[in-house]
């Protein structure tokens, strides 16, 4: 079921927006190989339907084109491997674009599967990083499962807590299958997150119970709490009773890997202003395990398995985690990204300045 | 805080229980180093407070002394490394207890880890293994990072499911720290587990709403429905707008990286009378990363400021995990290790026909 796209909202061609993002990225002075995995992260978070995380972040978001004019993202980064044994790196992003890091520190992680059986790779110095599960579903095509995680400036309490103290902490988990789609798993350790938020805002929604607290703590179901009022997001489990301990343990957890790990900082002491963040990255090749058919079908067997599952009455099908995002990118690349008014607006005023005109919608 | 203890329940020495069941493994015939590592997996879960994993089980569990008797648990078995990369091992548990082959399968994992960085072991053919936070565990006095997880038999049903599907599914994370108690994530995927059922029914009590549902899938407070009565747990996030999916979700990697990269099979497919499990382990070399005292000073750092964070009024103290557990055990080391007359009862019961003593209380 592809995410619901109001009528009038204009689709475009996912290459002519690969195409503008990377001209712009171009114009601000980053090199041509950058400049097209950032793009492939951005177009891949729009074709899959994680809208927040796309083209709609690009020109106002201080980690792409406001911060490479501001001078907080490093345009012509050289990321490197700072330290390394057969199986793992220390990667440092040089204060590049995290969608342009995020790809290179993976594929050092897949290369060091190849070699060693599984490969890990911590990443300092490198900004927001867009969608997780774009870096996971890297080792696909490579037979291996892949893992890819980020901390974050704090949005999140701790249970009870009254101050955000941790990032939504986000974890990919990509899994190849036979004949079946892959498993790609890709959560936020928060119940949500603040882009749900400022949807319900502008729709003059609220939130379920479970996702807010304002600025003393106290759960409410007032999105605006989150902007600019101290309020914060709940982690996974909502409710002690429901075991927010978990949703908060995971989330330091990812931050152990992401910010310790690697030197980066934990959530709290990242600079917010430069969306400085750290990342981990895994892959495992399947073959040093057991053959990728025999694994693949065992994947098949399963995902069919819990497609199949007994339900309650009503509930018309029961997904697999990655299926929905290959239905949206399937349907995307046949009829184009639907972009919001305000961000073919955000887009377009970025052309009078670099000369890089904005594509046409699909007629 | 220690777990409350009821005034007339029994404390017994930590060594003398682990001399206790040492000595009826042996009298089963399991070989004296590896009745010696299940001594110290079940002793370390009543040592922690995880009371329901600990020697509770071993007279009654189909993966203890039941299964070594009928044959389910193989008790001379010789767990082996079956195929290997520089940083990773497919590792084959020959049938024999989860609680001693999950540490042979550790140590394989640190060992890897000590070479490459790094190191993943995915184990097939093994057992219950008790508590994953005994074997993350092991990684901390190698200065490394461990991580221990484990797929069971289905309790847990999908988002919407109306029979389980899912096993309870653990994850630990254990970190060292410098000066700071280790952090120490050990969670299952669900929101709880039926451990923490069986005692409500037995006091009588409900458990809150978003733990369970009835055979149909209904949610439902009563916690008999898990006691022959096709109930089930939900997954961590409970409820679908709470985003119960993100629990579904862990719980199938988990499944993904010990049921299906081992070969063991995943939940649904596992035989539940032999209690038959796959688990997965992986160490992490922090100095491959960075220097190890500056990685503990910023684990230091982090775990204050998360003691540390502004909180509701009322909330005596912010816990980080490990912390409880770590305070229980030095109280049981002291005063010992609380056992409920049942637990008691049934460990008395296999002196007549083993001719093993039980150990005295503390008086």
């Amino acid at each position: 079921m592809p995410a619901p796209v109001a009528a009038e909202v204009a689709r475009y061609h996912p290459e002519a927006l690969h195409g503008f993002v990377t001209a712009v990225l171009a114009r601000l002075d980053v090199p041509e190989e950058d400049a097209r995995l950032a793009a492939d992260t951005l177009i891949a978070a729009d074709l899959s339907g994680v809208d927040s995380h796309g083209v709609a972040r690009f020109a106002g978001h201080p980690a792409y084109v406001p911060g490479l004019r501001s001078g907080a993202v490093n345009p012509r980064a050289m990321p490197r491997v700072v330290a390394e044994a057969a199986a793992t790196a220390l990667y440092d992003g040089d204060g590049g674009m995290g969608v342009m890091v995020g790809t290179r520190a993976m594929r050092v992680a897949i290369e060091k599967a190849r070699q060693a059986g599984c490969g890990m790779v911590a990443v300092a110095n490198s900004r927001h990083f867009g969608i997780a599960a774009h870096f996971a579903r890297m080792a696909l095509e490579h037979d291996m499962i892949g893992v890819a995680m980020t901390n974050a400036a704090p949005q999140v309490v701790q249970p009870g807590g009254a101050t955000a103290t941790l990032g939504t902490n986000p974890i990919s988990i990509a899994a190849p299958c036979g004949d079946e789609p892959a498993f790609v798993l890709d959560i936020a350790t928060s119940v949500g997150a603040a882009g749900k938020a400022e949807i319900a805002l502008r729709q003059g929604k609220t939130l379920p119970e479970g996702w807010l607290v304002d600025a003393t703590g106290q759960p409410t179901t007032d999105p605006s709490v989150l902007f600019g009022r101290g309020g914060a997001l709940l982690p996974l489990g909502s409710f002690p009773e429901l075991a927010a301990h978990k949703g908060y343990g995971l989330a330091v957890a990812v931050d152990v890997l992401c910010g310790v790990l690697s030197g980066a900082g934990y959530s709290a002491i990242l600079d917010p202003r430069s969306w400085s963040t750290g990342h981990f990255f895994a892959a495992i090749r399947i073959d040093a395990f057991r053959a990728v058919p025999a694994f693949g079908a065992m994947m098949d067997q399963m995902i069919r398995s819990l497609r199949a599952a007994p339900r309650v009455p009503g509930l018309e099908r029961m997904y697999v985690h990655g299926e929905r995002e290959l239905e949206t990118e399937r349907e995307r690349r046949a009829r184009g990204i639907p972009l919001h008014p305000q961000v073919v607006a955000s887009l377009a005023a970025l052309t009078p300045e670099l000369g890089v005109p904005m594509p046409e919608p699909i007629a």
